[in-house]
C-alpha cells in the first residue's frame, strides 16, 4: 500500500525533512513541486539534519499540473484551512494523493476553487492558531489514510 | 474537551515548539517534565520561533510521578516503539493523558514495564526508520483522540 504526498513549493527545509521521515516510515511517495525554498544537495540536507532523505522515494516536478498529468487516474485531496469538510470525512484508498501548499500561504486560491469537492481541513480552535505546522498536518493525514486501510503491511 | 500531553525530558526546542502549536490549536494541556533540553525564557523561545508558547496552557513538573500524583483519576497512555498495541486500539475520552519520552531514547524502560497495558505505538515500516519525529507522533495521537470524540467544539 502506498499513498502520495505532494508538497507545492515548500519553504522550510526542516518541515520537508520531517515529512520525508514520515514518508520513509510509511512507504509514502513524496512529490516536491518547484520552486523549493531550499537546496537539495547533500551538504545542505546533511546540515539541516535531513537524514532520511535517501530512504524515501522522492519525485521532483515543475508544476502541480505536471503531477496531475502523470497520474490521470489519481484521486487528489487538497489541504486547506478554507475547506468546509474535515479530512476524516473522506474514504481513502491505496494510491490516493494528498496535496499541501507552502507554509506561509497554503495552496493557490485557484487550485482550491477548482477542487472544492476534495478539499479538506484539520479541525482546530482557530481563536488561538491559524494553522498547524506543515509536517504535523501531513503526518495526521497520512496516518488517517493508513488507519482507514488497517495499516496493512506495517509493524 | 481537553486532552493532556506529557513530554518527559524533551530535548529539542523546535519539537516542543511545534507541539505547543498543536496544543494551542486543539485546546490540549501541555505538561513538561524537567530537565528540559532548552531554556524557556522569552528570548530563547523567540529565537527558536516558538510563537505559540503563550497561547498554550503549560505546566512544569520535576518528575513524571508528580504528574501522576496530581491526577490520581487520570488515564495515562504511553508512547513507545516497544509497545505491542497500536494507538488506534484504545478508546480515548475527555481528560486522557498521552505520555512521550525524549527524542533520542523514548521513555524509561521501567515506565514502559510498569504500564504495558496502556503502551501504544505508531505502526511503521521499521526497515527504514526507527521512529517518527516527536512532534509528528504527538499530533497523530491528539488527532486520533479528537477524531474518536467527534472533534467536539472545533471549527
Amino acid at each position: 500500500m502506498a499513498f502520495h504526498i505532494v508538497l507545492v513549493e515548500p519553504e522550510i527545509p526542516a518541515n520537508t525533512g520531517n515529512i520525508s521521515r514520515t514518508c520513509a516510515a510509511t512507504g509514502t511517495i513524496l512529490h516536491l513541486v518547484r520552486p523549493l525554498g531550499f537546496d537539495t544537495d547533500d551538504r545542505t540536507l546533511k546540515r539541516a539534519g535531513l537524514d532520511y532523505w535517501h530512504s524515501v522515494q522522492i519525485m521532483y516536478h515543475d508544476s502541480f499540473q505536471e503531477v496531475r498529468e502523470l497520474y490521470p487516474e489519481g484521486r487528489f485531496y487538497f489541504a486547506s484551512t478554507r475547506a468546509t469538510r474535515y479530512y476524516t470525512d473522506f474514504e481513502y484508498r491505496d494510491g490516493d494523493f494528498f496535496v499541501f501548499g507552502k507554509e506561509t500561504k497554503g495552496l493557490p486560491q485557484s487550485l482550491i476553487d477548482e477542487n472544492l469537492e476534495t478539499c479538506m481541513k484539520m479541525p482546530m480552535r482557530t481563536d488561538h492558531v491559524r494553522s498547524l505546522n506543515l509536517s504535523n498536518s501531513v503526518a495526521i493525514v497520512i496516518y488517517e489514510a493508513l488507519r482507514q486501510n488497517n495499516f496493512i503491511g506495517m509493524d
